[in-house]
């Protein structure tokens, strides 16, 4: 009897942040599966590092950094390999995903390989999304309002073009692009509302406003700009 | 010695897609506030029943449905009014949030009105857009793709614009916009990737080809387009 596949958003980082379901499921697990830096830690393991129950298989996929924006297809091909022998051994696997399994996650590369073979639930989780709007202390849209999410990793003129279109907006991914985040925010002429947040929902998180933000900027931080309906 | 006001998001209705906290918080809660139909259940109260302590008080406000869209300020107001006078006595609120409560929803109401006067932490929830990616069991975006969260509410001419610039899009407030819905996406080319869900994450989920959904389509309804780099 083959074992099932579950896709687990584990949410910001805040291991509280977790769903009933998600804890239930990894408690249970038979083997968990994540992706990890090479040079360090899983950030996904790490939050729900007090939930494995001891004796759990775990199968980490280690994700060379250097290729970060292409994907490495030979470690997504084995993990998916090893995922797929161990369903059919009769075990469940959870696979443990950072926020939400399917907003900008690497989990669309295992479920690109496995759906079909094998059954996949797909269990949502809670997005950095909501947790840098609670962080900021401020709504992030309202009523009529449309929400973009921008990836600071497009160019500059493209990120000025859909910001001056935009009503309510998260802008992700900044890390190094952070320079050129600030000048199309100032170039949109969005300053003034445009709040930054680092570390959501961890120990360390910080928000403030972008003018008054550290020159430099984590992966794991973001720049929400409230739409004008939602500010308060 | 005050209180607390606890803005906290239930999820989009399946009661295990509460997160860790939000569980203890309302099980542990003096007094519990939440908007309510004035022809029906609150959703957001239904979600989290079986977690309602016996003895905690309830506050429910009251919304006119005809006056949704223009949300009624006198019953904010008086709900405002009532929770602060709890919290000024000692006592920690939860006020319930259907989602996440600092998207699209009406906690921010409630905000706008205590915020300044007393404590408030806001605890993000699952949104909608996570459970209906997983009910569509498809990635909503990827890489360097943005996503578009479009209110249908908008008239038609800009959804097509905004349509037509937009690499994901997710279409909320679906319910009596359904045909509006419908003629924008297929004039912006996109009614081919786009997939329909209802009640997502509760037994009546439904999901399918959006030129297989049903011809009327329920207030918690959503269309998503993936975006071409997460379309498996």
């Amino acid at each position: 009897m083959s074992g099932k596949i579950y896709g687990v958003g584990v949410g910001p980082g805040d291991p509280e942040l977790l769903t009933l379901k998600a804890h239930r499921l990894i408690v249970a697990a038979d083997v968990i599966a994540y992706p990890a830096p090479d040079n360090g830690d899983s950030f996904a393991r790490r939050i729900v590092a007090d939930y494995i129950t001891a004796g759990t298989r775990e199968i980490p996929m280690v994700v060379p950094m250097r290729t970060e924006r292409f994907p490495a297809q030979d470690v997504y091909d084995a993990g998916a390999a090893e995922i797929l022998a161990a369903v059919r051994a009769g075990q469940n696997v959870v696979v443990l995903c950072e926020g939400d399994p399917f907003f900008y996650g690497s989990f669309m590369y295992l479920f690109a390989r496995l759906s079909g073979d094998v059954e996949i639930e797909v269990v949502p989780g809670v997005s950095s999304l909501g947790a840098v709007a609670a962080a900021a202390q401020t709504p992030l849209c309202a009523r009529e309002e449309t929400l973009s999410v921008l990836p600071a990793t497009l160019d500059e003129g493209e990120l000025i073009e859909r910001l001056s279109r935009a009503n309510a907006v998260a802008m992700m991914k900044i890390g190094r692009h952070f320079a050129k985040a600030k000048r199309a925010i100032a170039a949109a002429g969005l300053a003034d509302r445009a709040v930054f947040v680092s570390h959501a929902s961890l120990p360390n998180q910080n928000a403030c406003p972008l003018a008054q933000a550290p020159d430099t900027a984590p992966y794991f931080s973001m720049i929400v700009i409230p739409g004008r309906d939602a500010h308060v």
